[in-house]
């Protein structure tokens, strides 16, 4: 296997009859497996962020519903009664992860397809696993693609800049915007990445600098407010991000700060590329502004500051931000290059 | 006293015979306020950062030549020669601080005209006090001009933003930057104040948080990364930052992230305003590639993200950075405010 064709992350796996997570909350400190045996362990670790990023959801999703047949075989009960009743539980773990509950679906069409053709057991739990498999077949070939795609618009010769954590652990184990990242490097382009904390969750400086290290790839930390100053300083060449939604006019939304790197990347005229799944474009939000901007407790910034909760020190937490079409250099997805307009 | 003539924060004030400091590392939990008797206890402060802000320090380094002389006395020893033992090792402290040995050499200079005359023990000591005391009363009457200058250019009804600490904590107690938004505030004009963490050291979460609800004034807290998206979905009407040293073209060296903000400012068509003492600009460095940038310790970030010291993980953790006078609407001294061409 060349350092073309990298091994992935195994963020989740069916493995010893059960799924088999990377658990995240140890990360960069220890790199920890946890076997997970039932809908209830499984919902657990997605409510205590153990797992998470849309695409690895997906797959948590149809894996849940193939636990539930599981247990029930284990119990002796009826494993299609209990996938139904696991189904709700396990979409509502996250609310407002659609990719959860789009894996939890997958898996309960091919349940009633199989109980259609009156399959045994065995047969229902091996085809229910084959879904979240698939699903992890499907994620690895669009981060493939994107990587293949997004590679060549990378100016060669100098570091890029990414935000957040859009890598390996975030989906099935190669990643979006990291996985354009890592080919560069592969194919000699980058001689390497610089990394912003992306607070409040620092999951840029825990979880992207741990797969960095973990593929190979040179990485430096920076502080958000520092980026503008790194890209002039460390003459980067390229600003990579992911996406959470994408309006029709090609307004991203994306994990907060995003906004401040497409300005400093314009100011520095280098490219900013958006990677993301053609699924996160949606073409029933015109524009960016039709996007409702989640808003998260304030005591999660307050805290690194020394602000107990109730102490009446009051902040503003919006979970992403918005970037104006006109500041995204290209989007790049599975099917390949969109340059604006969109 | 009106709101417009606030009470400055005692930071640095000669009492009961010796220094007292308000220890700024308990902010924000505790006001905790601590009487140095000697210049050991007063270096031990500066060092760990007890006391900071580079007119403060000039305040401090007075009284620390006040504090040789007063230990000497006590001990029947010679106060003259016992200050100017203590005069290097004062400035020594923190090498970088320029306003620190500036203000040793205040209370120096002072020592030599006392000694000519010939006087006595008690008269020297008070004349010392005198010294910095003297300086407490420039840089607060700096604050009142710098207020009063920056006020009317604030865009009235706006919040403004802020970032680092610039206020009282940082001055002998009313700021430059924070001065200005306080004296806004004052006037009726701006309805608060939004401030940014500003990673690593977090000095706008911990001490401004700390003096604008001192001051009673409403304030949200973000993360450094959120401020692009803070400005247009808050509707701030102005950024105000200090600066550490201003170059003949106005080129201008403040705490790391404020290139940042001036660049989300100017996206969102809002004045830039840089607030600091005349003594900030530099005629020797005709422009801001002039300015050498210290590095600091990547642990210092590294930390947040749970990366031990010595694990490999590389960080680039610049102090400041650099903002080019054309992305600055003004300069505001206690002389009064100049525009661009600087």
């Amino acid at each position: 296997m060349s350092a073309r064709d990298p091994v992935p992350i195994p963020t989740i796996r069916w493995a010893r009859g059960g799924a088999r997570i990377l658990d995240q909350r140890f990360l960069p400190r220890r790199e920890t497996y946890r076997d997970l045996s039932s809908p209830r362990q499984l919902i657990a670790a997605i409510r205590s962020l153990a797992i998470r990023g849309a695409p690895a959801l997906g797959v948590a999703g149809a894996f849940g519903v193939a636990l539930a047949a599981r247990e029930a075989i284990r119990l002796g009960r009826d494993p299609v009664r209990a996938c139904r009743r696991a189904a709700a539980k396990l979409a509502g773990a996250r609310p407002t992860a659609v990719n959860l509950s789009w894996g939890v679906s997958r898996a309960i069409e091919r349940l009633s397809a199989m109980e259609s053709a009156r399959a045994g057991s065995k047969a229902l739990l091996a085809s229910l696993v084959e879904v979240g498999e698939g699903l992890i077949e499907e994620d690895l070939e669009a981060s493939r693609r994107m990587a293949r795609h997004g590679a060549p618009l990378v100016p060669a010769g100098r570091p890029v800049l990414t935000h957040c954590n859009t890598g390996g652990l975030a989906t099935a184990g190669l990643g979006t915007a990291l996985a354009v990242a890592r080919e560069a490097f592969a194919a000699g382009r980058i001689p390497g990445v610089v990394v912003d904390e992306t607070r409040p969750l620092l999951q840029g400086g825990r979880l992207t600098m741990w797969e960095l290290r973990r593929w190979g790839i040179p990485a430096r930390l920076i502080c958000d407010g520092a980026s503008a100053w790194a890209i002039r300083s460390l003459h980067v060449g390229a600003v990579l991000v992911g996406a959470d939604r994408i309006a029709a006019n090609g307004d991203t939304a994306n994990k907060i700060g995003t906004l401040n790197l497409a300005l400093a990347a314009r100011a520095s005229r280098i490219p900013f590329l958006v990677v993301a799944p053609s699924s996160s474009i949606d073409p029933e939000t015109p524009r960016g502004d039709g996007i409702r901007i989640e808003e998260r407790d304030g005591a999660e910034i307050l805290r690194a500051s020394g602000w107990p909760r109730g102490e009446g020190a009051s902040a503003f937490n919006p979970a992403f931000d918005l970037t104006p079409s006109e500041l995204v250099t290209a989007w790049v997805t599975e099917r390949g290059v969109e340059r604006p307009p969109f």
